[in-house]
């Protein structure tokens, strides 16, 4: 493109992205997060600090820890938290309340439901159905939850699963949006496709919870598993959350049956008397802090629809894949476009990311880094960009399209 | 006792008090907790807030998670921090450096080390002896660990537990404190039993580190976890910490294999391969808010030995013992006694608690915690004090003892 078209195409999209701005409902919830210069595209990996928190976390540091001390437990409701919680992220899932705990990493809560999913499948079934492309922990976890019931891993690409499916599945681990590429599964028909073999379906929403509707009750999900320090902005490391659907508790069977999980805690009972409910799910004492942190940064969701947070994903992510055709020089998907995107144009397929393959993608990201665009890379060459609409704007989009552009023309190509 | 000797008896033990607290070299650190008014002893539950952590937490919320967000990762050290944190607390236990790494909750570490601990001792060793008067949890994930690995409980007396080992056993489960009596186990020779039998020995550390010299190294424990928000001060749920000896590190085998442990763990690689080293005891992303505030709270050990920590430990708990006896109507042990202790008076079988049976035990620390002198019921008819020597001194054990006695005498016996 000459460069006076360039600035045309320019100052038509910063237009556009001003109006797109102006119309979005979301938009004032911008002002709820602490978002400084420049252009955070990495809520996918870390989400943005809700600008209340930090009052809320110094509360509970120093009344609830340092004055009210052990009484906390009860008066601060801390004992009760995982579940209090798991309910506040129930309703951006498609959960009714009392099937969602809030306790411990995703990977051990990979480890809970692949387990648990075994055994509610009963012993004959052998056969443990895992996403191949998948976050690597999940298949880490996957195979020491198979060594550890004698069963075996079958790999397999989510989209193919069902050819897989069969009398000896007994529980089928799929992600419903991959890290990398950000594709989308239907999460629907696999679920349903699972139960035709009568396998149990668990679904990890890490890329998911809180960027798109979930709907886990409507499709009939069996156990599912989701981050929190992602979309819903928790903070690092913020524990994650089990879903065990409520036609399944009371066969739910644990393989970290810690006390948190007794029906009678406190009782300190030799004898291990599984919780009813949700509760089953948890483990140990749950860490306080990172609980809390997370119980307060979902105030940011009151009176927001998933269904609304969706729809703008898709324009973010559209209105950013425009910007960069029209930007990057040999644009998006040319013969000599020296970036690629991975992700799925449909909108069926598409999670809440970008991800652009791109041969000096290291180089690339580092060079964004510094310059304000923040997203990030995932080895060897993907450059990855993560779209939260509770904080991103259009007017974001089109600047991190327009610095990648600026970054790749100042680059000699790989 | 008359009014007239009791009343000189308060007085020649509250002088006592005040002569020990003005000779105690701990007692400066007192200043470096919030504490208000009444005697909080219930430190071995949840342990004071140092004064400076809501300063540090304020930070890390506020800056690195606010401002740096994702670069945090690298820039404010969160990712390092289970294995740096695990190398502040080693020189507590005993332990030099490399050995130990902080992350999820004690019974998720129990069930990481006791099933290393059967894969380490071999296939042909079938029994895991594990201490039956233990914290329940520790028993519950045993027993899921045994289910899960084809082994057995061999349930015991901690002191027993030499006359049941052989070579059948593959792994001894012990605390090192009794939590609900405060019974002191013989850490080093019931390693040697285990290490005599071919078996490995995990000891359970939750009521010993920061009390007491552990000396994990000097008596050759294979495997050990402990909690960290009672005599370590992190916080409520702050994470737990597991030490692997150097030793068995090569061969430490974890059933949760989670991507913080992988030798390269953003190569996303499909197939694990796991980190040299205390890192290999790693699963998820940890918790950072909490892992941080835990960070922060060992800063008040700077300087202090546990030497010093564990002979003001045992002047408390002697004191509060002989304070008691002289207050409370009928003493601690004589035929009308209405409170008995189960603490061992043997200085070599004690822990930095002390346990006192009581009929009217729920009525008793009820109306303690009432008048500010905070304990713990362990139901039905134990009052457990802990006695946490950074921040307790020896007139808050006289006071405790007074204000127990006058409970005592205004509440008819059951």
């Amino acid at each position: 493109m000459s460069e006076h078209l360039a600035v045309t195409a320019a100052s038509g999209l910063r237009a556009q992205a001003a109006a797109l701005d102006a119309a979005d409902e979301l938009a004032p919830l911008r002002k709820l997060f602490v978002l400084g210069e420049g252009v955070y595209l990495d809520g996918n990996s870390l989400g943005a600090l809700p600008a209340h928190v930090p009052g809320r976390i110094a509360d509970v540091v120093s009344r609830q820890w340092g004055e009210l001390r052990i009484r906390s437990w009860d008066e601060s409701g801390w004992w009760s938290a995982p579940e209090r919680i798991g309910d506040r992220i129930a309703p951006l899932v498609g959960a009714g309340p009392g099937q969602l705990v809030v306790s411990d990493s995703t990977s051990v809560n990979v480890f809970k439901a692949v387990v648990a999913a075994v055994r509610l499948a009963g012993p004959d079934r052998t056969d443990i159905v895992v996403d191949a492309t998948t976050f690597p922990t999940d298949g880490y976890i996957a195979e020491s939850a198979a060594r550890l019931t004698g069963r075996r891993i079958i790999p397999v690409d989510p989209a193919a699963a069902p050819s897989v499916l069969g009398p000896a599945t007994a529980a089928v681990l799929l992600n419903h949006v991959d890290f990398r590429t950000g594709r989308l599964h239907d999460l629907p028909a696999l679920t349903a496709a699972a139960h035709a073999a009568g396998a149990i379906a668990v679904w990890d929403l890490c890329h998911s919870a809180g960027a798109l509707p979930v709907g886990l009750d409507e499709h009939g999900v069996d156990l599912a598993v989701g981050c929190t320090y992602k979309y819903l902005n928790g903070g690092p490391g913020a524990p994650a959350f089990l879903y065990v659907a409520n036609r399944h508790q009371r066969a739910f069977d644990s393989p970290l049956p810690g006390w948190n999980s007794h029906t009678d805690p406190f009782a300190m009972d030799p004898r291990y008397t599984a919780a009813e409910g949700a509760v089953r799910g948890r483990v140990g004492t749950p860490d306080i802090l990172s609980t809390l942190a997370l119980e307060a940064a979902l105030d940011v969701w009151d009176g927001v629809s998933v269904d609304s947070v969706r729809a703008k994903s898709l324009a973010l992510t559209d209105f950013f894949l425009e910007c960069a055709d029209a930007y990057v020089e040999g644009g998006l998907g040319g013969p000599d476009s020296r970036v690629r995107s991975l992700t799925p144009a449909d909108h069926r397929s598409r999670g809440s990311q970008i991800a652009l393959r791109c041969a000096e993608a290291p180089a690339v990201m580092a060079e964004l880094i510094a310059r304000g665009v923040v997203g990030d890379l995932r080895r060897p060459d993907v450059l990855r960009f993560g779209f939260t609409p509770l904080y991103t704007g259009f007017a974001d989009a089109e600047r991190a399209a327009a610095v990648l552009a600026d970054v790749l023309a100042r680059l000699p190509a790989a």
